[in-house]
């Protein structure tokens, strides 16, 4: 777990926000989902949403739609949703549950849950056609602690690697073992840069979050980690509160596992690209984000909880989500706002305060991802 | 008529489906527009649409709107639907009627039913005005068997060069004497070649049309003819069904000059680029296509019965229509999930089956149109 | 004022409209954007809409978002809409009222009403900012009689300079002092160049407006000036008239400073760009206009009069406005019709009537602009 010497990262003096084409020029967003989105492990929902053998869920990356889908021996495989024959796409919903196979709904080629061909009609009268050159293309799928990451490069380290420290990190907090209990997808018009930036401060909570500054005060956060592929750190829950909900008040009792000092703490970890992790003491809150344009993103926001809190007949995730919900939606404002700023030649890079250090590590990370080939994974370091 | 010798055509080993960018590039379906569209002829509906002088339809091929209308000596013509003043479109309707000459509702220059310039206010104070200078710009337009067709190139050959054998081939089904019983417009998200593509095989049959297949098998069929400008073939209605209707059973007389074979066929064909012929035994059924984007095509489908049937009592349609806008939407549902799928990087050409023999030749029509400058119309070869 | 000497203008012999692409490319409005709209004054609104401090209404100018406010000294300021913190708009609504400040809604950055940066919270703590280094980027804005200019050149000449003598022309009127009594918003399917040319000539009035061409009649107008950036002329309302309302009957007093001259004819004047000015014996109705896109344009028509007639029991604006929104609603029905035309490849420039030579006059001053650099103003010459 994090030691925290509660000192900032900091910016360098006179560091600025991005020039405003990183938010709005398309061919910047292409070179993103090329050098970001289809060129890491990025995060595509948990586990416990197919949690039977021929369940899938389908996510779009920039042009792309990936089938995930669970085979028969309970193994989760990625595929590129698309038919080897004509290019059909093969599932259409954004999540259902096959029996058995893949079927392609056209001309009835069909594949194995693990992508394999298994049949083909007319295809034995083609002399040169051999069913086993022609299985569902795949992509990297691996999960960790309950999380779903896909990737779709075509040279890729192990998930673990991009992690770094972060399975050891949050550990306690055995996430794999906690079910789903609310999701709210949002469909946000703002650059998904825009969407990180307003996750990685709470500079604007004061002004825009009253309620969320009243249980956690802006200027309790620590931003404790940055490492190559995540930054993050933590907010202190008043001491008249419990946990972030409603009424503030708590009606779970704290993840089993955890240690005393993360009962008044609320961890939000950036993990890059498009993973926001929110560690609450008794849930666990993630959002997911897809850019559909320069200035349009999905966000997937789901709430998580521990079953055998699930199981109580007084569980109610609604003060939760709730919470949350209204948080979202002051920020979605925020993000919207400032996209139909950035887009003007009047706007010009401005200063960073210290509150957003974090901003400006993200940045340089997409930056340097954009200008020079994919990152490799180097050392992950806690600053200190 | 075709001698059949129950041969299929047949696709080289190997053969494979065209590239993503056929179905998704922009610049590809420009090219399309230039070399195919308004680089040859095409259909454009029927003569009996505009029976009287004045009577008028207009359609769109790429930014191009052309206007067809009859004029008083009944000849049909095609202009650009544009006044040569100040540029404004002169008639507004999908179809419509004009009294005597076509009047642009801007400033009133006025052209006769037969493109001349009648009437242009002030334009006498213009010392070198000229008005025979001045006509509406005309394309191409010819007539056969009650089909119009039209065809923007400035140099074109006459229409009879480009359908070949045709009108021969068919001329006992006097199409020239049939009016329309029904219509259904369809908005298509796809790629017209997909529809052209899904209109050339019923290796698709079994799984998504069952109704079609009990009444026609999909393995009677037989492709016989391919030409430079066309290509097609026939199915053979079950022993126990008489024509595609709803029942399968017949309401109206076979048509009057055709022969004993045809009363158990269907007649496909494909005539390029934009018109699709079925010839039942009772009825013609119509499709022209009309590429609104690389991934949206308008399909206009008619239905075409002998006059002495649509003037009984009992005359009903329903049972034509009922069946093949059924059968329609099943059609336009697999060409769109395939456009979902065709703009995958993971989309590599797929293999061809031997029951997709006409796809590959309408896809060679194509490929050969945009590489080279417009073909030029070569000899017919009916495939023995 | 004019001195009229019932000369035409008149166009060369073969002089023609412009080519389509002025009317529909993409590029050509970016240029328009950049050499004429974001380059010279141009008529934003009306001083009575933002009577007290803190009061304001926003324009889109291209992809710029001006903000034309009151300060407390009665100074009307005009600045992009964009915080120099993280970029943000500032006001979101097309027209309102702060207090005192202008305050983003993300950080709480805050400023003057003059545009200086006043609050900034924690920037303090950066050693090298400097608050009077971030104030609003402010536009040029100047008031003639009432109309807002804003300029948003770098370099820029005083407003006066580019109106040249309309102050001395229309002086008279005393436009400053009248109130806006009504106002309609339109959204035109056309390019802004259309609706200016439409506005330029009364050749098309017999045909579309048979209501206007009673009380005016069309050959009765005389185009009495053209100037560097302005030109325009009058009609003559008929004896039986007094002025253009639905009944042709006037309600009130003629202008108190008019001439008698004025009191049977209609001015109008387009004042480049955006700007139709037309000027009746009782009221003054003023059109801006507000490219979208190469084939749209937002128009807003405001009518306004002496606040002596509205403050009367039985003052009804409706006359007035009734008469012209029909007639503005034929005119954009002409626009949209030709905007439909001139995107055709067989759209060639048409021949100009002598009715038009203030479209060619027109048409000469865009072009000019975006062929060179933003003209210099030139001596003004009236026609006589």
């Amino acid at each position: 777990m994090s030691k925290d010497t509660h000192k900032r990262v900091g910016v360098p003096e006179g560091a600025s926000t991005l020039p405003g084409r990183y938010y709005a020029d398309p061919e910047i967003l292409n070179k993103e989902i090329e050098h970001v989105f289809q060129a890491m492990w990025i995060c595509a929902g948990r586990e416990d949403e197919i949690p039977n053998p021929g369940d899938y869920v389908v996510r779009d990356i920039g042009t792309e739609n990936i089938l995930i889908i669970r085979d028969e021996r309970g193994k989760v495989h990625a595929f590129y949703n698309v038919c080897r024959h004509r290019g059909s796409r093969l599932c259409h919903e954004p999540c259902g549950t096959v029996q058995g196979s893949i079927q392609c709904q056209y001309h009835a080629w069909t594949y194995g849950l693990d992508g394999r061909l298994s049949g083909a009609p007319h295809m034995n009268e083609v002399k040169t056609f051999d069913k086993n050159e022609w299985p569902l293309k795949d992509v990297g799928c691996e999960v960790w602690d309950g999380h779903i990451f896909i990737n779709l490069a075509e040279e890729r380290a192990p998930l673990l690697k991009q992690l770094g420290d972060l399975p050891e990190r949050f550990g306690r907090f055995r996430m794999g073992d906690l079910r789903r209990g609310g999701r709210v997808n949002y469909d946000v018009a703002a650059n998904w840069k825009l969407i990180v930036e307003n996750y990685s401060e709470c500079y604007h909570c004061p002004l825009i979050h009253p309620d969320l500054n009243r249980v956690t005060h802006y200027l309790s956060g620590r931003n404790d980690t940055i490492a190559d592929f995540y930054n993050g750190g933590y907010q202190i829950i008043g001491e008249e509160y419990c946990t972030l909900t409603v009424e503030g008040r708590q009606t779970r009792s704290y993840f089993k596992g955890i240690d005393k000092e993360d009962h008044n703490r609320v961890y939000y970890y950036t993990i890059y690209p498009n993973f926001l992790l929110s560690l609450h003491p008794d849930y666990m809150m993630t959002h997911t984000l897809w850019p559909k344009g320069p200035g349009q993103t999905q966000v997937i926001c789901e709430w998580h909880f521990e079953p055998e809190q699930m199981a109580k007949a007084e569980f109610d995730a609604s003060d939760a989500i709730g919470f949350w919900d209204m948080t979202n939606r002051q920020d979605w404002r925020a993000c919207e706002i400032t996209q139909l700023g950035v887009t003007s030649k009047a706007y010009t890079p401005g200063p960073f305060s210290h509150q957003e250090d974090l901003l400006y590590v993200f940045d340089r990370f997409v930056v340097e991802r954009l200008e020079g080939p994919p990152a490799k994974p180097r050392k992950i370091a806690s600053v200190r």
